[in-house]
């Protein structure tokens, strides 16, 4: 590499990017430096921005620079309704993808032992405040159909139904526009013992 | 997308890197925010210190952020032959391949009329005094294989003619490991004219 100094410093950052190799960390340098400066020091004040500022909402948990995010600070929300997800993305995905109009509270991870992440990690203490709080009527369990999400799921469901509250997990089966055929034997069983009456 | 405003801004930043759409900035965005703080910060300086200290070599035009690039300085590269590509990644990837000890000059581009890029902006003023230093014996030109790289060595080799230099056109054809039968036309019957000798 005959790259100057800081040009090679770039490339070696950049690989902290997810997906991100060296040449594709070479690739993105040459381009910033060659034709776009202005994107590329508006990237560098965003990335310093978010790092410094970006923590977690003191509601739900999930990533926001205020004490509370926007769906946690807003009065249009259903708070009788909670649907727990394990990270921003998913409460991202389901924005935009579902029309609930309930509360979300963001776990950042599953239940995993062996890397350390027990329920205090999960912030599940601060869970189960708020299912003793009285005001919750459903909690939607949305974690990933994972061994760890479904773990994760079960101690949840657990707690919750000590405080006699009405627990929904979302259905798994077979992806719309998706083939029998090709789909995977453990997502086809799953979707078979799950199914459900027409109601015509 | 119901992400904060400093998190939807970094996404959006992270979108003038090459092949990053929203997808790809949402995963980023939350990979460094959720597991990689340092690597976020390290990247903000090292994007920011790029960005306002690189500027190009006063001998060979590549990309450098001291007023000349440590090819040039170097004592022991060979000032007789003269390497022309279009950009630094080129000179990256010759001195990597080859054991080139010459010196390069780098165009930061091609010649292309309708965009622009004349001469004057590929650095062909200052190309042409080195031409008539009197130290040259050999011009390579390595410009890609395009409809502009071709006319921009056709150009070049021109201009060093006219110095009594001798100028050499790096070979095009079949790459090696490669299978004629699926080697586009325009390479093969290039491959082809441009047949050589075995020296046995």
């Amino acid at each position: 590499m005959s790259a100057s100094p800081l040009i090679r410093q770039l490339m070696e950052a950049l690989r902290c990017l997810p997906g991100v190799g060296n040449k594709t960390a070479q690739r993105m340098a040459y381009h910033l430096l060659e034709r776009d400066r202005g994107g590329g020091r508006h990237l560098a004040r965003a990335l310093q921005e978010a790092m410094e500022h970006v923590g977690h909402c003191s509601d739900c948990r999930t990533l926001c620079e205020n004490s509370r995010c926007a769906l946690c600070a807003s009065e249009s929300r259903d708070s009788v309704l909670l649907c727990i997800v394990e990270t921003p993305a998913d409460v991202d995905a389901l924005e935009q993808a579902t029309g609930f109009r309930g509360r979300y509270f963001v776990l950042m991870g599953h239940l995993s032992p062996l890397d350390g992440i027990g329920p205090d990690e999960l912030g599940l203490d601060k869970l189960n405040e708020r299912f003793s709080g009285g005001e919750l009527v459903e909690v939607i369990l949305a974690t990933n159909p994972t061994l760890e999400g479904e773990a994760t799921a079960q101690y949840i469901s657990d707690l919750a139904r000590r405080h006699g509250i009405r627990v929904t997990r979302i259905a798994h089966g077979v992806p719309m526009g998706g083939e029998l055929e090709y789909i995977d034997s453990s997502t086809l069983s799953h979707a078979f013992s799950g199914r459900r009456e027409i109601n015509t």
